[in-house]
């Protein structure tokens, strides 16, 4: 198909489009004269993965270059590049030494397969320091309840990723694992909007709500 | 203080305090002469409370303003208050209407009690409709997993809001909900680090990671 058309069926703007093809995101399509070229199947996927990583799961531009190369880099171990694509999505910014401590030391105790320079260990050092700093922290009971249920989350949601091709289970691992994240958390807030209800609203406000 | 010890304290330059000022989103000190003013721990907690719901929730400056005027509206009974923070952070950008309908349906069956106008009801619908046009759609099962685990969690959350006071109960719930966020966020990836490299590493990569 042509660029318009690939434009079309992505919901992106044609000068998008031809951003992507040149800061090298979405690789050029099959030259059928010197200005026109024709795009596939795998344009569009590509088209609607980027698509998904900047709107849905909130990523920046070079973030979303570093889960593409992960991606795209076939000599890398399976393994290796799902940790290269999750890791690339955390933030280098500098993280207080006791919080990072207190992650690694929870991280040791349930025995996570975790490698020591995952950014995502930072990422949860600064957020509970984050919450520490303001006067909010974090039980270490309650933490240990938040891994055991993403675990179990995690246990699941693996083991339906298809093992067959690389390509695919490459694309499953990033999809499932960045582009749930705003499934759960809308999912959380809806369910503290339930439990607030139920806690402070007035009785009479308790059974089905007649609004929904 | 003065507004140079209020910078240092909350780890933000001078302008960006000057800067939330101008905007409303701080209230102001008390003024010492024409041209200073001393400001007590409220503004202090105040600053940390939008630095992390800018850093570490990830809100825009418009959400900040919402989620902090639906804190300091005093008016409003408290289980509005919640939920107008928590809906204030939604988008309300169009959404599919079978993926809509689909959130409505499983909030029903659940027996929820959110709000018909809450745009996380819409952010939910969104996020569903990204993964399904990644051919990535989540089943009714694994939702119905998703529902039941938030909502364990946000019980056991629930439950640790204050209610003495009705601004300690608030900020107390919008932390809790929001700020949150990150921690579960992160513990999710790791927690995919850790099944993916049981899955697909090297055998000799089980038993606890000797890089930690």
């Amino acid at each position: 198909v042509l660029i318009s058309e690939l434009s079309a069926r992505s919901h992106l703007p044609v000068p998008t489009v031809k951003y992507y093809l040149r800061e090298g995101l979405l690789p050029g399509g099959r030259a059928t004269s010197a200005t026109r070229a024709t795009y596939d199947d795998s344009h569009l996927q590509r088209l609607r993965l980027i698509r998904a990583l900047v709107e849905v799961a909130g990523l920046r531009l070079d973030q979303v270059r570093q889960v593409l190369a992960a991606v795209d880099d076939d000599s890398a171990p399976l393994h290796d590049t799902l940790g290269a694509a999750l890791r690339a999505v955390g933030d280098a910014a500098k993280v207080d030494a006791a919080a990072r401590s207190r992650v690694d030391a929870v991280i040791r105790r349930h025995g996570w397969h975790v490698s020591a320079d995952s950014h995502n260990r930072d990422g949860l050092a600064r957020a509970l320091a984050a919450l520490a700093s303001l006067e909010h922290p974090i039980s270490a009971g309650m933490l240990d309840r938040y891994f055991a249920a993403m675990h179990d989350l995690a246990e699941a949601e693996v083991a339906s990723v298809p093992s067959e091709t690389r390509d695919a289970a490459v694309r499953h691992a990033v999809i499932g694992t960045l582009l749930v994240e705003p499934v759960l958390t809308s999912i959380r807030r809806l369910a503290h909007e339930d439990v607030s209800a139920r806690r402070f609203a007035p009785s009479e406000g308790i059974g089905p709500s007649p609004n929904v």
